[in-house]
């Protein structure tokens, strides 16, 4: 086992306000991060607020932040949280708004730093401290040490360490009852690749197969009923909320295998959301694995109830239909970016560009 | 869910030499803190000192920690590492050393500080940071920020602050292997009592519970095998080892219910070991769960595949005879103590001074 995840997490309904006296020692202002929605609407934002208010922190508000979140807005959001002598960032959304959070507070411990300064890891001053609040059931970033940004060349790229911690994580699954079954599907099925690809992980270990095959088996029966369009209950909204934070306690410990990159691809190129883009590979990923690693094959069909043909048809029936289409020679521009990437090593067996081109030609050559 | 645990955990053979790097950053001068020989015997103390030199630190020995330690030899040692000028304590052991190491370091960090100075918790300076070395496969002290510790009146008591908490912790199985039948049973079903008395604790969540049943299944089979007399296999001690991780991540999210403090009561008048002393009341907790939680007990039965009998089958092969016998006045002199614990609260139902009594007139009184 390797295990290291410090962030407090305190999940449950009006947890951010029941915890409100935690707030103030972080500081006394507080730079809040988020898009320029779901904070709101959810309901969020109204209780981060009034907790604020109640500790007697004041706060600035960037609602800057789209899907997939550009370092340029990270920067901006620092800047505006350096100008107000902001002490921390309480970052409110789904994993954009909470990955930029992440970046935010390294750009506003260290105003005047560029793209190339985040990227490099040297930060001259640590991150402010980090406060989450999720409102969706699928990023786990509430306690990964993982920031997915989109550069200057519009390319996704993740920086991971320790420092990017949060100090302390909200998750109110109520905030996740405003999801349209689109965006259920969409971000539980990332829960979903999480764990999955977490426990077929080279790194995997058995703390990290515990947490990953219970997200699996707490994801199951409520995104079954979303796909098939039926009306989620409290209960199933709150096991979707809470397996998504399991599927980020496995990925904390292993990270991702290949479909996770790979549907970067896709969501910068044909603007398909990231946790669909991440699962439309999971058959040729689970048909991979069978082969590669049949006693990891056989443990989570044991620790899951999932056996490869039960995974794929699931899968697929969370699935859109994607009208992507694209060509040999796109497909053969894209396939160096993979070349030594880590996702791609941590797949067990062997991941060849030859089985990376097929996968995307079979899906998407028409 | 409400999780903190900024532990840094690494198990796996030899993982303390290969981690050598990462000592130094502790500090240059160190405190070992060992009992007298099974930190020596099981290779343990070899590995960490010349992990140590590896890293450039300097280090002291106190290894005056028994059974049960005694706040006393907890401020001795302490003591021992201000004069040496320590940075850091590092804790090798069961549950005793590594309990003591934690209480070491608050009185390293604040010499001449007493034992009411220690429980209050007051503590003028933060401890020195703790790094942990497991030898047994039950204490999960590894991963909790609690500290028993025997008083200058002989009475067990814990303390647990988050300041407790270990910087860095390891688990190498290797150091188990030198564990007798009769270790491995006491400390083993420590491990057990800790994930059960988690599972059915009032904290409770989805989380401890996944770890709590998680360590029940991995301790299960080769807990009956020792008990059976069969020898363990190198698969078998880890297994035993990372459930006893388990087992104190469960309690480090719920603490343990009545049957722990009581158990407190048998060792500190009669020296029975601490995970049989503990134990040895899980036949009456299993018995009382199953009453005052029936739902708990369904969830527990499903998660663990043990039902209430097999629970108490097991524990019973388990455990030794224990050659105590009390008298109603002893009973009725001890009862007080429990009248407004935290794991008496926190076990489910009511659990009254009517019912302690009759649970140790029946297992005592001849």
């Amino acid at each position: 086992m390797n295990f290291y995840m410090p962030v407090r997490l305190i999940t449950g309904e009006n947890c951010i306000r029941k915890n409100a006296a935690e707030l103030r020692r972080f500081g006394a202002r507080c730079l809040i991060v988020t898009g320029a929605h779901s904070a709101q609407s959810c309901g969020a934002l109204d209780d981060v607020t009034a907790a604020l208010t109640e500790a007697g922190v004041e706060y600035t508000h960037y609602s800057g932040i789209a899907a997939n979140p550009t370092v340029a807005s990270c920067k901006e959001a620092g800047e505006q949280g350096a100008a107000f002598g902001a002490g921390f960032v309480f970052g409110i959304g789904g994993g954009s708004a909470q990955d930029a959070a992440k970046a935010v507070a390294v750009f506003a411990a260290n105003p005047g730093m560029d793209e190339d300064g985040l990227y490099s890891l040297q930060w001259p001053n640590a991150p402010l401290p980090i406060v989450l609040c999720g409102t969706t059931s699928g990023t786990g970033s509430e306690v990964t040490n993982v920031s997915v940004l989109t550069d200057s060349k519009k390319r996704k790229h993740s920086i991971h360490v320790p420092a990017l911690y949060a100090d302390l994580a909200f998750g109110d699954p109520r905030y996740t009852a405003s999801m349209n079954r689109e965006l259920t599907l969409s971000t539980g099925i990332d829960a979903f690749a999480h764990a999955a690809e977490s426990y077929f992980n080279r790194k995997a270990d058995v703390l990290s197969r515990t947490f990953a095959a219970k997200s699996i088996r707490m994801l199951y029966a409520p995104l079954r009923k979303a796909a098939a369009g039926g009306a989620l209950t409290a209960q199933d909204r709150l096991d979707l909320y809470e397996a998504s934070i399991f599927g980020g306690l496995a990925i904390s410990v292993t990270g991702t295998c290949f479909p996770h990159n790979v549907g970067y691809y896709l969501t910068e190129n044909y603007g398909i959301p990231h946790g669909t883009a991440c699962a439309v590979f999971h058959p040729a990923f689970i048909a991979h694995c069978r082969e590669a690693a049949p006693e990891v094959m056989k443990a989570f069909t044991t620790d899951t109830g999932l056996d490869a043909a039960e995974y794929t048809d699931f899968v697929k029936s969370c699935l859109p239909e994607l009208r992507v289409t694209m060509t040999e020679a796109e497909i053969a521009a894209a396939l160096p970016r993979w070349e030594n990437n880590g996702t791609v090593k941590n797949t067990p067996g062997v991941i060849t560009q030859d089985f990376l081109r097929k996968t995307l030609e079979e899906l998407f050559i028409r």
